[in-house]
């Protein structure tokens, strides 16, 4: 089988693979559709991401759907023929965290196509993945293996919401329109936000914003006074969803953030300089968000029941053998909001 | 009357003031201790703080304790002669955030000695204060005025432990043994903290600490690495209590802080670079806290039953004459904990 | 101007009232519509509800919308000719409730159309209702002023909802399906409910909460097994809102409840048994919910946005000379969902 | 070895048992202190509770504490010779509860002295026992091995504290003073409670209760207005702990509970008959609390540092075989609190 494999920043090669051997509990998933993520964008354009480093041959790769072709000995509930949704997360479920029900903690979780480890969780960019019967979830006849190849960055904002607590009510701030801050417009609509606004630099994630669900989009590169008008009476929103990892993005929402709101830190940036004086006197929560558990299965089953849409997000299909010209379709954030692979 | 009345850096004067008429729902108290808290320093060594400045005389001072010496109209509940601490926290009861609840955050905030609105609010280091009688909490018969003078800065650390959520179970860090962190430390053991780490970069403080209820005492100027000792399997404290306001102690915090731990930023500094990547993947909820409300009653509470000990915090007691030796001495963390005048 | 008058049970009469005086910041609402309450019919049918009993004449009243007639002085926000939704909650917003942001349970509530307190506080059920300018929220121009007066209910609901807390990925069961219970699937359907099955004994109103929103519908008085099966593994549902005050349906509810979930009361009953062994091995948690208070506006604008449908609940609607014949209609339950009059 | 052995109701033998093969992972326990709950009376005195029943001859007892005496293989952090308290809870670490961090409601917990499945869990009232390793928790030097056993009834009270949220500033209501209610005060007290008042009918337990920290107590047979006077102005208690089971102190606690306030029901009994009309109108939360998880190592490390003293309430130690002598004395609640067996 066929395989996406990072070697090193820019250094991205279509390779053979031996198919995993099938064991209990296991089964044998034709990939279909693949979704390109941020981090995989990390590892393709500089070789990693932080102190986080490709070290060795990985395939990339985990967002992924496809259709079982064979089940290994005990799998019930699952059949031949079922097209299904694959969560990447392999928590151990033995470790204190786990224990503790957060699993997205794992002390040793496996989650594919992270170079963290050595020796590094290959990914799932391929022909055939051998997984865990219980990473696979069906998904509803009507809905296209694209859209449930998109189950797993949906799950990272519906833990977001969760994170975020009941949004009855709120109002809610979402600064940064790439598919994790689209899919969060969606995640928090679908959860009952009263209104929400969001910010980009760029035109075209933003009325892409707006056709899914914000209420009023803001472009804080040329109109950032728009954003600072709801600095009056010591702010406006209830929460925030922060998804471009960016200082600015994060500084300008507390201004606009009313005391005792919630910042919902969804991007992953470096360091980012805060002011203590307005966290404080504002007494404003600001709390991170990290992966996902249980809310995988919420995701396919949202997905599946037509409770949200997630086309619109698609931007591009991609044949395997094109998976360069993926990459650097998915990098244009002018361009692309989600591209995906078809194997 | 005379009070200490703040002029610009470096220039504090005893002088002379009116009596404030008593009207009805009033009481006039003489005042008899006032302990020197932080925001009088920086007004006092440079005028103010960010962007806060003197810009008129000022009197100081907002934690103080005294004696009712009259009553106006319509008084009930307190009598002449009756020891009290008083409030210096007075809402309006009217704006959206008093009607939420959420008085602190009031938004007509008329807090004792506070440079921020103009005309300044005069502040409470003065012989005779006229306050309202709801500001007035009587002290217990074996209570000292100095003990009952420190409900408001221990009112301070129990709204940080409301923050906090509850402490069973938890082990704490608190950073930052100055006042602040050593009324948090006497807070956190008095709400169930199942353990106390607490940090400082002077063995005098830390030596304060292990005396008032810390099980442990890091000296990380010298000893950095008995701290860091801590992150091991992704950190060991639940909640960190910071009350430094300085950038290390934060970051190094947040490298002992457990998997959705919480941290309750009581310091004020200004800009502090946090690296976002650890908040983001161990879930980390930073959350700030400003003043009190409700507390304030519950520490005098707390006081008046002997619930808490405050007295060992006391290291300086100066006559009204000597306030300038008394903010001085204030000023110099090597040897002083809470100093307060007498009057 | 003439208003609905109950004298006693089933003693219920139109009479002339004169219209109040119009004070600054009040205004003068031409009621257009009013929805029949389950309070109301109690006052119809039986005079009351258990200690509290109707002992002068008393207008109805308190789900209702108009159009404004006439400004007091210093009203701003409004204008003559808006159409708006009356909420009938007037909080004294200075009790120690108030002060606490739980204006619902309000010292000195005076809420339309209660026995409660002598003298009685008259209802809205009126031609003419003089109101504060803050009761009045505007409705959207697309709204009939029917689905206006339908805020009020729809607000309980709400409030219920917030009591649940956080609804994304719950299970959840509503015991009752009258227009309150009706309400609450909508409510919950539009704050993320996972999957609502919802009970009743008629399969009239069970046709209609699956129109609305439920994902199932059960029968119990003709199919309780399909309820019960829910019990397997210490039970299914996350959360329960229990509409109906009946005892079976609360104590079925605690048959098919996970561990650790929610029962909602939003029915009303008198005493009901209770088997305390499932509620504490289970710890399953009972909560109250009572009236609304910032959810009105929240109602107001969730049915002004289109985000939910309330028209499939109007059943039928009255002039107000057939205010006898509506309230004998609105106390069918096998034919009436709500019935408003006319004005 | 010998063992207490239950075969109907008050048919209590002491028989002789093989000693359990020791396996690895586990340590074998000389046990030496056996406190007897009211599960084990409800056996001893009735031959169950509910539908619960002894089926066949059973071994009572779980709240046992020892020495160690021997070490299975692969055993770290244990020696022999220590002295442990054992925890009597089991659960599977693997069932979709324990997943989720709900260990006290594992689908398969094995939890001593159970006659709920069949065979029924042996108990731990016996000489030896052998448990797994991490049941086992090392006791202060200065505890006494009587204290030691009381780690698991305290454990029970102190999951009712975490179930009740934050005590920080709140009022607290015991209903029922036999040991549970008395532990319960004790870790109320340890965490903050601001007041706490204890009713019982017995002026014996009253006075125990007023010893170990309640603030007042009142006899709710003799003095039924002292509790009633609470309910001015909706009233008083922000959290009840309900320990007695009894109706009417469920019904008397609802009179004097505030809005908003919670009741943690840690008593079990049968049937109850609830006001909902109050849990309504004051939105009342109660909840139930079921055994414990984490909080038996919390227990043991209070006990251990001194943190509470639990030894007034141990008021009888017999030896083993005098068991049925013991039985009848923990029965009489006039004159026991905590009676212990030694073996």
């Amino acid at each position: 089988m066929k395989a996406v494999v990072i070697h090193a920043a820019k250094d991205l090669r279509i390779e053979e693979r031996e198919i995993e051997a099938l064991e209990a509990g296991q089964v044998e998933v034709a990939i279909e559709a693949g979704g390109i993520c941020g981090s995989d964008l990390h590892y393709y354009n500089h070789g990693g991401f932080g102190t986080v480093r490709v070290r060795e041959p990985m395939i990339l790769g985990h967002e992924v759907a496809g259709t079982i072709k064979a089940l290994g000995e005990g799998v019930s509930g699952l059949a031949i023929g079922d097209r299904v949704a694959v969560s990447p997360s392999r928590p151990c479920n033995h470790c204190e965290y786990c224990l503790k029900g957060q699993q997205n903690q794992c002390l040793n979780m496996r989650f594919y196509g992270s170079a963290m480890p050595m020796p590094h969780i290959q990914g799932a960019f391929r022909q055939r993945l051998v997984a865990e019967a219980w990473q696979c979830h069906k998904v509803g006849e009507k809905v296209s293996i694209h859209e449930a190849a998109m189950a797993e960055p949906f799950a990272v904002t519906l833990h977001g919401v969760n994170r975020a607590g009941a949004l009855t009510d709120k109002r809610v701030l979402v600064t940064g329109c790439g598919p994790i801050g689209a899919l969060a417009i969606i995640a928090a609509r679908a959860h009952g936000a009263r209104e929400i606004v969001a910010t980009d630099v760029m035109d075209a994630v933003l009325l892409k914003a707006l056709s899914i669900g914000a209420d009023r989009v803001i472009n804080v590169a040329s109109n950032a006074e728009q954003l600072s008008a709801y600095s009056a009476n010591k702010g406006y929103f209830d929460v925030q969803f922060e998804a471009s990892g960016n200082e600015r993005a994060v500084r300008s929402g507390l201004e606009v953030l009313r005391p005792r709101s919630t910042v919902v830190q969804l991007g992953l940036g470096g360091d980012v300089s805060i002011p203590q004086n307005i966290v404080v006197a504002k007494e404003i929560e600001m709390k991170g968000t990290f992966r996902f558990h249980e809310e995988f299965g919420l995701a396919v089953d949202l997905i599946s029941k037509g409770r949200v849409d997630l086309k619109p997000l698609l931007t591009g299909i991609y044949p395997l053998e094109d998976a360069v010209a993926a990459f650097e379709a998915a990098g244009d954030r002018n361009k692309a909001m989600k591209v995906q692979l078809v194997f």
